[in-house]
């Protein structure tokens, strides 16, 4: 490695994909070598990772990493790494991503609020038959998780017409949102909502958190089937019998889940027959490495001239 | 009738929906008379009536009728009777039912977009698969139709961060959206569109215009599985079997159709099966009497005190 040549980029993310992410780091930062995986050779030459559930230890002494960028949103499967090195991990933000959530749970949204899988049961009984609608002002979406994910979602289905509830770990303030923060504030939160989008981080602390106990708190007044859970967070978060025996039970009235305890979903699941559940293969937004890996070739830009890197992971928060 | 008691309202709309919509003009115009039916003793004294498809010739020869208020944004169900009095009508515009509209488009236009339909084919068959997933601002969503309810779905869909283009009899202009008019303009505004969502008035230039002509100029570049087709103005805009034609002939890719040439769609209709339709039954917005009643006795008062009726339908033009 000579004093001007740029640092080796190693990338390690799930195999169908990981062509397309070298292809674009090659095309687009020709200066850089590109590596997926570890050797003696290039090892001392690696100064960033680009990474999606890496394999544990895949990072342990290389002596000049700079920093570990995640592919995706949540940085879960980055930090489940105990060996992780102690260098600083960036989680993505860009525009592209955001909108394809957004987009995603608007659509979710929508289809439970206007009773999508109703209408669709008709249809195959070739049956014409009005069901209720309410009014979007008058159902509250709740968002558990206010991060750039949270606040588009709740931008743009405000725009629809709902009232929006939030709730996070610690008390934000969101234009046109009633914000709740904290253990103290999730049965109120829950008491208000009508359907429930989670897109909150997987950490210790949210591990699990969408089980039986919270869905006794739902709100059950306002959809004519009861309240709606849309799970596009993480499967960890979600305990997934207690989810089919509330939805068997009437706690919940239907679900959107797109993330899983597994993944992918094992064939076997009772989610993938269960009439009250709409299922999709972690679709939410797709990280798509043209509209991200400009973004992480700025910030490698920067941080090599010394300057700042941006969204960085508070590693004790999990987030 | 003495000279200070407002006038009589005759009421006329499906037997299932009637009782609300007498109910709710009982609660809030206490002091005005509503009627249902024609009868001597009262004739006389009927000043507004109300309507949805109100039998031919159930308006005639009312001496002092002086509108008639559409139940409905469409007005072609009123206008069909030939025996039709010469008075002013009415369309609905309130806010309550073109929010209801807008949202049923862009549920309609993400459940085709993010490809609801083949993720629930892969559901069906507990088949974890992704599938390509375009970027919403590489797709444009054309709107036939840029009245108030085209408008605002316009809006809504350009926030999700769709591209706009939309075509109207006369030309107009609408922020955002590439506009395109009269019959030179269809060919260029199918050209450039990927999602095509209608939300035109019938009238004798438009009945018919959703035929096979129409799809043979449809874009087929952008959405994966071709070209899309969203009808949520009226049944009698779209010829049915040529709709079918295009799907089995791949000039469409797929179509959700909320209206139909007969209403209630006949049971042996194929539409039911077609694995490439959406079918709701006429359910893109309710007209609620709670939201439009209110709205329809405030211009009563007003034309009763000589101020000018709004939201006039121009009998000419047929909308």
């Amino acid at each position: 490695m000579t004093q001007s040549s740029p640092g080796t980029i190693l990338i390690s993310t799930d195999e169908a994909s990981l062509p397309a992410w070298v292809g674009v780091f090659e095309r687009l930062a020709p200066d850089r070598r590109v590596v997926t995986g570890r050797s003696a050779d290039h090892d001392g030459d690696i100064e960033y990772a680009v990474v999606w559930s890496q394999s544990p230890g895949l990072l342990i002494g290389l002596p000049n990493l700079k920093a570990v960028f995640s592919i995706g949103a949540g940085v879960d499967h980055v930090l489940a790494d105990e060996s992780l090195p102690d260098v600083p991990v960036v989680r993505v933000v860009a525009d592209d991503l955001t909108n394809r959530m957004g987009e995603f749970v608007v659509w979710q949204v929508l289809d439970q609020f206007r009773q999508g899988p109703a209408y669709r049961d008709l249809q195959r009984q070739a049956t014409w038959k009005w069901l209720p609608q309410t009014a979007a002002d008058a159902v509250t979406v709740g968002i558990m998780g206010l991060g750039v994910l949270g606040q588009d979602a709740a931008r743009k289905l405000a725009m629809i017409g709902f009232k929006l509830a939030g709730w996070s770990r610690t008390a934000k303030s969101v234009e046109g949102v009633a914000t709740y923060a904290g253990e103290d504030g999730l049965g109120p939160f829950l008491g208000a909502s009508d359907i429930v989008v989670v897109l909150l981080p997987l950490t210790p602390a949210t591990s699990g958190i969408l089980n039986y106990e919270l869905f006794e708190k739902f709100r059950r007044s306002t959809m004519p089937s009861g309240p709606v859970l849309i799970n596009a967070g993480r499967g960890g978060l979600q305990v997934e019998t207690d989810i089919i025996r509330a939805l068997d039970e009437g706690l919940l009235g239907s679900a959107s889940l797109d993330v899983f305890e597994t993944e992918p979903l094992p064939a076997e699941s009772p989610l993938w027959r269960h009439p009250k559940v709409t299922v999709t293969p972690h679709a939410g937004g797709n990280s798509e490495p043209e509209a991200l890996v400009p973004l992480m070739i700025a910030q490698m830009e920067d941080h090599d001239r010394g300057r700042p890197l941006r969204n960085l992971v508070d590693r004790a928060a999990g987030y």
